[in-house]
């Protein structure tokens, strides 16, 4: 399916603070960036580089007052996710090198303490992708979404135990149990078509049989059409924006449209997404992932 | 300045045809990617990559019969590039380690047997910057610009002994003096604004004073506005496309051309540039640069 | 000053078990690896790669049975690490690219949650070198080091709220303080000459004026002759054995011996140090550091 | 096997020299590094790093006057190499990202210039690994070895031409060949089991059926013991020394013995290698391999 998705973020800034924004998708498996724009009000320096897990990076100053930027890409996207039940686990000696990290814990997965959980859930299930299946729908089916039960200090041992959270503590939730299992789970945010409420997103990918598959807690059915922004451990690898000061972000407006011949300027029915609440400590993350 | 920047590329594919294409460019020192837009006819699956040096390459299998290329961007470039008369010689055990590289010779740029020629023209130039220049002036006086006088197999020792070329000639010759010194150089290949006949390009970078320089040995003037799309140690590193196969280039078309407001299809206007003589070899390399 | 440094650990293993290993130091800033040996008892295959942050990693299916790793090497160390009161806070905005991630908060740093923690204690001293230094002359007066009072699911904001640990733990919480005010920090494991009692051990180095600078809180004064194996963002990416199944670490040697003329096996009076706790989780990382 | 190996280079530095050495080997597919042993005299500052294609290069500056240097492994080596005859071609498409680069010409490997006689030696012969076989031994067959018949600035098109030359020469041009039709190749250098006369030595390595085959044009049969130091296009990526200015290399004596138990010095038992010719340009390199 071809997509224009994009988001603007407004923000207030206080005084001139250091930004790393992380909304530039690469192609790769499964999407095709046919067109992508992007506008930094007002006109800045940016400089650009490909963090540890290869997501592309901008660099800024913002500069004292107003401050925004609008993201939109025009993207071919999968329609179907691939699903595989019964694949195989991929024991720890066969993966690759570069894959092996996704197996340790990290901020948000504290993989050590949720073993005896990971191991409830999957009590009788076959090794591998059957595994991580059951993690995502024992997640759906027993944390319960709801918004503004959670902030950027929640982890996935907050979530597993007050049962209550948005995309993103299901995403940790999900790749700290499987982690537990020894099965190398990431953190993937972007956006996600008919997402509703619309908002930016996040899920995971596991690594069986040879391959990343993705699960997404937050969804009764497997689902394609998804664009792919940055991969990494947890949402402190793969915020949207980190930010280094005192600084505010005002709207927040994200959008998914299918993309019409002749069309190019759909994604201008941008749905509102809530104001993404203030995080803790000095180097804010937005990521707002729902 | 904004330009408008592009090129098209026609080919005739004889039997499905490996491809790595190296066409986008990224943002970085001196550019901003404000818009890009990439479509492949027929459409195809294509998978990126980050090379060696970084630089952003495109995988595909093209099917048989008529295969395109448009890539179009909106670039925010600088005006002018840095000189710097006097500039010091960086030493080599100063020099960062994943600059070192670019002080040994390569495919097209045999630095190792270009040292006589090299301590002639800088003789009595103070070590740095001013040799680098005095290299490019000297390729720019007593090098013949002229199409057709070599192929993709003509080295820097061919350009010295034959003194006539293209840009890709004075940019391989003036490596390979910069490097016969001691000086890290590297090959830059993108597009230059007002370049006449337009085609693609190539230049050069020296490493001196502890940064990358801008030469440019096809131009009587230091000038600005440049689009950057890909660095490396020589043509073999940064052709535009890699064919792993029989298919033929029929037609390139290239424009760089100044954005106006509410004018975002200037790009329209493209020049044609010249067909790419076809390479020696069963990888086939277009640069086609000028 | 010539070290000889090396450890080793003995296993017990239950059923083969797949074991990935940070032993084998590299030759870098202030060390010179002049020797080293690396044994492991049964032979097995090994395979070796750089992991993100550069270190050397080794890969093992440990089999079932006893099993022990034999490491020993000779160093050459820098006598005095510098220390540099008054060197200047780094603004974001001037962190070289891969250096800014270790400003993110991580597994066992929750560094979002210690702003207020680290405010106070570095009240009225100037941004740089003297807030990481206030950081750890607080940590070294303020938390007591004992043996036993942690395991390897101790967080920073543990050790900030129990006030007791070992060298992991101070090292945790001296990386989190200095992240919470923008400076970037990562944890050092390896050994350190004259440790009493001798064990492998575990520091942190801080990122201002330009360069990294070396802090341990467990010392009294600055301390050279240390011989870096790894470093990371904490415990999690440092492990000096990782292992991902049923194995049971019997009994670990540490020592670090002046070098003599004609005395190679000066690591033969190695010491003996505690056996680790077993670790939480599936996959349990042993570092034992002190 | 177990082999003890190891070089020693004796230097005559006129003036203070920027050196890169790459001289220690990794543990990985086929060998595991039991014992290392490195020593420059006089002492001086060594820096170490991994370049692009992930060897261990250390950097001095050389001082003034005699320079040495001493390596010495106990290396496991593999008894034999893997030979596997009908083993198919790997298409490009299929070549995972990061070998792509060894299907390109390099600075002594024309690739782009070698096709006729690469279709000519391989007319009728299945294409993979009986084509890359076909190669080698067509150069072992019309290839004369013989010292002082090349230098530093002979390239695979000279040997092709001259059809004499030592093992570096027959190594770029079995790589060059291969690269012709789309095999990637790679130049390895290190050390073989008795290898006659005993030296530094370089082979090559094909791409095929998914991994790298070992391949040696100077041996009449494949053998193994072999012990690989660093891999790279060709000899300009991959020089036991590349040198940034003046020095001489006096002596140059290398060893490779089978290990015995308790007799750990059982290197000393060195045989002479020639002197190496000194190259071309102004960054020599010191292969010297045979």
């Amino acid at each position: 399916m071809q997509l224009n998705a994009g988001c603007e973020l407004t923000f207030d800034v206080q005084s001139p603070t250091p930004l790393v924004l992380m909304l530039r998708p690469r192609s790769g498996a499964g999407q095709w960036i046919i067109r992508e724009e992007y506008q930094i009000t007002p006109a800045v320096n940016v400089t650009e580089f490909t963090d540890l897990y290869g997501n592309l990076c901008q660099r800024v100053l913002a500069p004292e007052g107003p401050f925004s930027i609008h993201f939109s890409a025009t993207v071919q996207t999968a329609d179907l996710i691939d699903v595989s039940p019964g694949a195989p686990y991929t024991p720890v000696q066969e993966l690759p090198d570069d894959v092996l990290h996704y197996t340790l814990p990290s901020r948000y997965c504290q993989s050590d303490q949720l073993g005896d959980l990971a191991e409830q859930i999957t009590d009788g299930v076959e090794p591998g992708y059957d595994q991580a299946e059951a993690i995502r729908k024992w997640i759906h089916t027993n944390i319960k979404y709801e918004y503004g039960t959670s902030d950027a200090s929640t982890s996935a041992v907050d979530t597993a135990s007050k049962r209550v959270g948005v995309c993103r503590d299901f995403t940790h939730l999900g790749i700290s149990l499987c982690r537990s299992l020894n099965i190398p789970a990431r953190m993937v945010v972007g956006y996600l078509y008919q997402l509703d409420p619309m908002d930016l997103h996040a899920w995971f990918e596991a690594y069986v049989d040879g391959r990343w598959f993705t699960f997404d807690a937050t969804q009764e059915q497997p689902r394609g059409n998804r664009i792919t922004v940055a991969y990494g451990r947890d949402a402190a690898d793969v915020a949207f924006t980190t930010q280094f000061g005192p600084m505010q972000l005002n709207e927040m407006k994200v959008w998914v449209d299918l993309a019409q011949p002749d069309m190019n300027e759909s994604e201008k029915k941008a749905e509102k997404a809530p104001t993404v609440s203030a995080s803790v400590g000095s180097n804010q993350q937005t990521d707002g992932v729902v």
